[in-house]
């Protein structure tokens, strides 16, 4: 499987849990012609507005150029929205994480698996349909 | 340019307009291997939620099949957010169309031009900018 077509699947998998979820959902078309930034999914319900930038990843870290981020967390600003990053890990699933998670370090945003995995926030909490953690 | 090439064309000056008026505007992939309904554009500001079915069609009457009209306004409730007909005319712009405007003739949603010309809102009422026209 290539590197895109893995990308791909992670984003059809999650569109799927969030409309299971009870979210209207989308996958965005690539930029193509436009030039306008734009997130990977966006989901919607009555309450929330959301952007996923979705990474199929397997290192030990995940980069975001600044250029991406900075284009994300804008088209968020206009829109209202929150951004969230899911990182799908082969065989553990994805890790939900919020921009701030990430360290600026030169050309990219950057978050090591460890950190990732004790961020990382639980998919009802990200969706509003849990306000914490039952611990 | 063939009906595809049209479509897309048109989808893309839609966005650009979105985005220059403010919005946040994704356009979404082709539903492909998901089965889920989407629109063909998602713009988001602060306030508004708005999903639009973009139609290229030079004739003199519109139709959209019963279960594609249906589909668009399940997603619309479930995400809070209104649902827009954009029909491109030939050398005559865009006709904003809300659903109610069309009615409903065996398997399609159906509006003929002259009626679509009499009911078409103008994109600042549709976007919040103008309540209402200035006359």
């Amino acid at each position: 499987m290539t590197k895109y077509e893995k990308g791909a699947n992670a984003e059809r998998e999650l569109l799927k849990t969030l409309w299971a979820l009870g979210f209207s959902v989308v996958r965005t078309a690539g930029s193509g012609k436009t030039s306008l930034p734009s997130p990977d999914i966006v989901a919607l319900n009555r309450s929330k507005k959301l952007a996923f930038e979705c990474k199929a990843w397997n290192a030990n870290y995940l980069n975001i150029p600044v250029g991406q981020m900075e284009e994300q967390l804008e088209w968020c600003e206009r829109a209202g929205a929150e951004m969230i990053v899911a990182w799908k890990v082969l065989r553990q699933g994805f890790l939900f994480l919020r921009p701030a998670d990430f360290v600026k370090t030169g050309k990219s945003y950057a978050i090591t698996l460890k950190k990732a995995r004790s961020c990382a926030i639980n998919l009802n909490v990200v969706l509003g349909l849990q306000s914490k953690l039952n611990i």
